[in-house]
């Protein structure tokens, strides 16, 4: 299969929903991590994404799930998207809901259909290696599995999922293809380290890729009252006139759980899960500390600037400076220093401490600032 | 001679001149350090300062030297303070050239005048005792002396200049008057510690007692033409169609140089200064560090936070975030930090390098950067 044409029969989905409280005070609620260009890139994360996928499946066969508050900016910054394919959430109600909505409606418009779940929110480079992972778990969808993609561990992090491999599946098209044992929950430093060592544990990148209607299965099978919700509203999808009051009717009302507990896991358990090791970079870019290594990688300088007017002084030889003011930002002796600037708020910490910023959301949760989330 | 009396024959002499570059980028060119409210007293320290010396001298009989850019500001800070007592320079031309017109202007309008000259931006706790020490002061320049009242250390400060007390000089009103021996620059912590615990060195605080005459006396002997600009601006002073062009022609002439070397070290140094301890509480608030000190003395968090519309969110235990603005500050696993949040500019650094601001400013003006400044 040559490489600049789109898989047969493949369809992306695209959730973006979250809003990455790790990353207050730059994302929030009005502005999510997927709408942030935070690689220098010049484009947001989602368009990243979609720019990424699109040779994959092709431009019309990318669907996008998100909030209805972010329907103009998704539009905006995709403007080849399907208007069909856009899938408004009334309210969040987690990833069994929105990608399970997605298989919904794109297994009754086309029977068969294999589906691949990306976030709108990681950073990936190696194109052509995300390529073949992607293929290959394409093929073993096909093949009735359902498939995930795990990174190879560049190193023993704490902050990610790990997937355990098992043997090697033989399935025609995915000669890579891994039996998924189990996911692992983030580990401690050591046992990370005996991942990354031992050689037979992938990081949980969230990537699922699998026939809509083996999902739609999985989803009977664990949780059968989301699933008879969910092909409630698939079928009122389509139409405008019954698509509204299904929403306002069904939707609060579905299950909030992660597609990790409702489907992933328990498919696993039944040896339906298969793993593609990727070997293409994958950040999901976290928390601050991650953002910066991302952005002083191959840097003169470790310190890290993100911000089109940045205007920054410093003497700091590693951390990260987000702006998105023209103020003159000076930092003295600071070291590991997290500043992120912007307009109504300002957030000082440091790379150790970075995975604590959503503490900080709480808490102006519960002290009623909510107008800076 | 009762406490809430003037002192007869004194006027005060406040030089309201400094930036306080190591204050930035709160203090700056058009808000110096004297136009800030660094006390949460609710007024600025010129104020604070005219207030302090109102009592001493009376109202009417303070004068205040500053640049032309802060004349509004300083006449609406102090209404009242007398029209012909606002002494504007046209460029700063450092302590000797201010306090120096000052006295050549007083002494031309009030011969034998004793004045005294006090920093605007100092912060001064304890009234009754700063008057006992004015007082002992007045008292010694009545005798022909130089006074200036030295500050009893409280630690082993290295951000001050000392003073180097000798034997007891039994001046007739003025007890507790030494004869100064010598003016130290800023020592280092042993050096400091042994003037501490030796009993002999005091805090200069860069107050000096005068007769306006004595100080021309000793101007006239170290800097003659210094002394001969400033008597000729003198005498065009008064008559406002004299003033302007004395000022265009010998302003920009007069030497840059601290009235510590033009007069309070030649006067040591020919026995003619003495100086009364002062017991009362003192800072010069030389930068954030200090600034940090002065205002979470006594608090339960030792987070100092100045800021009228401040909204802090902190875990930090010490420090200070000074901000002009009503953006959420979060800081998050920060020690000794200081955070200084103004409209178009934004320090972070530590207490331990709070004196390293003044570099920035200076690195600010060689990068043509001067809009911050």
């Amino acid at each position: 299969m040559p490489n600049d044409h789109a898989i047969p029969g493949f369809y992306a989905v695209i959730p973006a929903g979250g809003v990455g409280s790790r990353l207050w005070p730059l994302s929030r609620a009005d502005a999510p991590k997927f709408l942030h260009d935070l690689t220098g890139s010049g484009q947001t994360l989602l368009r990243d994404t979609f720019d990424r996928l699109a040779p994959l499946s092709g431009e019309q066969r990318i669907m996008v799930v998100t909030g209805r508050a972010h329907r103009g900016a998704v539009e905006s910054q995709l403007p080849a998207l399907e208007d069909l394919n856009v899938v408004l959430e009334s309210e969040p109600r987690d990833s069994s809901a929105a990608i399970g909505l997605a298989a919904a409606i794109l297994e009754r418009r086309e029977p068969g259909v294999v589906i691949g779940s990306f976030a709108a929110d990681h950073v990936i480079t190696g194109a052509a290696l995300f390529r073949e992972a992607v293929v290959e778990a394409v093929a073993s969808a096909e093949a009735g599995y359902i498939a995930t993609i795990g990174i190879r561990p560049t190193e023993p992090a704490v902050g990610f999922g790990y997937i355990h491999c098992g043997e090697s599946l033989s399935i025609e098209g995915a000669p890579h293809g891994l039996l998924v044992e189990s996911f692992v929950e983030k580990p401690d430093l050591a046992t990370a380290r005996t991942y990354v060592s031992g050689g037979d544990h992938l990081w949980n990148a969230g990537m699922f890729i699998a026939r809509a209607s083996v999902i739609l299965e999985e989803l009977g099978r664990n949780r059968p009252e989301l699933l008879a919700g969910l092909l409630e509203l698939a079928e009122a999808w389509d139409d405008p006139a019954t698509r509204g009051p299904a929403v306002d009717r069904i939707w609060p009302r579905l299950e909030k759980i992660a597609i990790d507990y409702s489907v992933a896991e328990p498919a696993a358990a039944a040896g339906r899960l298969v793993v593609i090791p990727g070997l293409f970079g994958w950040d999901d870019v976290g928390d601050f500390a991650s953002l910066a290594k991302l952005n002083s990688r191959g840097r003169a300088s470790d310190l890290a600037i993100l911000g089109r007017d940045a205007r920054v002084l410093s003497d700091a030889s590693s951390g990260i400076v987000v702006t998105q003011t023209k103020r003159v930002i000076s930092l003295i002796g600071v070291k590991d220093i997290v500043v992120v600037d912007t307009p109504d708020a300002l957030l000082v910490t440091t790379a150790e401490h970075a995975q604590r910023v959503k503490s900080v959301v709480d808490a102006l949760k519960l002290s009623g600032s909510s107008d800076v989330l």
